[in-house]
């Protein structure tokens, strides 16, 4: 598995032109949390998903299995008060052929607006300036993570 | 999903014939415990599970799925100091076609036989007489349920 190199930000506002670009609704919910392991339930689109993280660096663990919806239906009502719910757009930047996923987060996090950009390498990441639009970043922040951001809301 | 009925036995020793039954290894280990929800990975005999249980009653979720034995590999080791390892035998008993498993436990419970019995209803559980082999019943005890026994060994 690679590791993955990413920046994340959080906007002001959505960006005027979002509702051009492709976008689908995701629902992820936490089933169990233990220590550091995580283990997940996410629909994206049509398609729903059972995820399980754990450990950091080397010791790294993660595997996604996708599920019947059926499955994930029943194991729904077992992420009650620990979940998220948002659309995500992909909205190119820059000259480099980045991809930009814009989070656009309902019910509790209504309001909130979050893009990350993953990189190539540490070089990429490095040399991206972010456009005003794309506000502070918060990449080094783990307030900012979604299963932080499940269990206490949005920071501040 | 229905209620199973089972009545469960420790057992002094394996009965004399335990080998002559058909039996495959089981391996099984909790991935996440949190509150009433358990994410447990199995392997028996070739074929490997990963189960999420939660919840009693009515309110009762459980999920199993197949997995490859690659996801089965990858998650095992998060599942350290949490694990039973045991060879379960399928013993016929009585005069109403019922199957016993006898789980014959190794490792850190070696020496440990359980033995449960599933009936189709409440009338056949109260009307089976266990024979003596079968030992002591346990049924009610939840220090022999599996998670109990992988988290804190054998009781007493």
């Amino acid at each position: 598995m690679s590791t993955e190199i990413e920046r994340k930000f959080v906007l002001d506002a959505p960006p005027q032109d979002l509702a051009e670009h492709p976008s689908e609704p995701i629902a992820q919910g936490y089933v169990a949390l233990d220590e550091d392991v995580e283990v997940r339930v996410r629909r994206r689109g049509e398609r729903t998903f059972l995820t399980i993280k754990a450990g950091s660096g080397r010791r790294r663990v993660e595997q996604e299995l996708e599920i019947e919806p059926e499955r994930f239906d029943a194991l729904w009502p077992l992420t009650e008060g620990r979940r998220i719910v948002k659309r995500r757009y992909l909205v190119p930047v820059g000259a480099d052929a980045l991809t930009l996923e814009v989070d656009v987060y309902e019910d509790a996090l209504a309001g909130l607006v979050v893009a990350e950009c993953e990189f190539p390498d540490d070089a990429a990441a490095d040399a991206f300036v972010s456009p005003d639009w794309l506000g502070r970043e918060v990449t080094d922040d783990p307030r900012w993570k979604n299963q932080a951001l499940a269990l206490h809301g949005r920071p501040e």
